[in-house]
């Protein structure tokens, strides 16, 4: 069993990876059979996703604000000040500045992700494009 | 400092709260300086939140799916099988049973909750509706 404290400084340097757009370390952090919301994404999945995501956002920075862990599980409020180019949640944001917030549990499995479940405050981005 | 047993036994107890809709044992649990998201409602204001939504949504019950705790933080995420009556989170649900999640953060103080960081799924719940 890992440790909080491991885990912890793991999920870290998984953040540090996303950040820095280094997609063929991603599998060193997230399971084969990862799954998301109940989705079976796969790591292929679980990567397109993300570089989805990166292309819609491409100043996309995950800020970690708030972080339980209490192995296997590990939650984390993340949060989001930035400018999606386009349409993102089927919103019309187009270039404006957007700042949210989400909240995200993830089970661990050998060192690794293998579930995510995730909501982003959608209601929170409305309200900034109202 | 409380035990991650305790404080996880203390949820629970708060939960069942919630649902018999026991609104004067709230105090009990709740901070009387009390943040939802940032604001500051208060132990009356909470209340009131709490209260609303139950006229909102006169099924609404909070079943436990994940529990991570690690004192003073406690996270949960929430599932919810409901049937709002009119219009929740500016959707028209009008008495269609949808099913949801919120996932939440608690920062608990001298045993009472005084910060929550709550989103709730609502693009979850637009899917259902179309």
């Amino acid at each position: 069993m890992t440790s909080s404290t491991e885990l912890t400084h793991r999920y870290r340097r998984y953040i540090d990876v996303l950040n820095r757009r280094d997609w063929p370390a991603l599998g060193e952090f997230v399971a084969d059979e990862v799954t998301h919301n109940g989705r079976p994404l796969g790591l292929a999945g679980y990567r397109a996703m993300l570089e989805q995501d990166v292309r819609d956002i491409p100043d996309l920075r995950f800020r970690i604000e708030l972080l339980v862990c209490e192995p296997p599980h590990l939650a984390a409020r993340l949060r989001f000040q930035c400018t999606p180019a386009g349409r993102f949640m089927g919103l019309d944001v187009n270039g404006r500045s957007v700042d949210f917030t989400e909240n995200v549990f993830y089970t661990w499995r050998d060192g690794r992700v293998a579930e995510v479940h995730s909501v982003i405050d959608k209601a929170a981005i409305e309200a900034q494009l109202r």
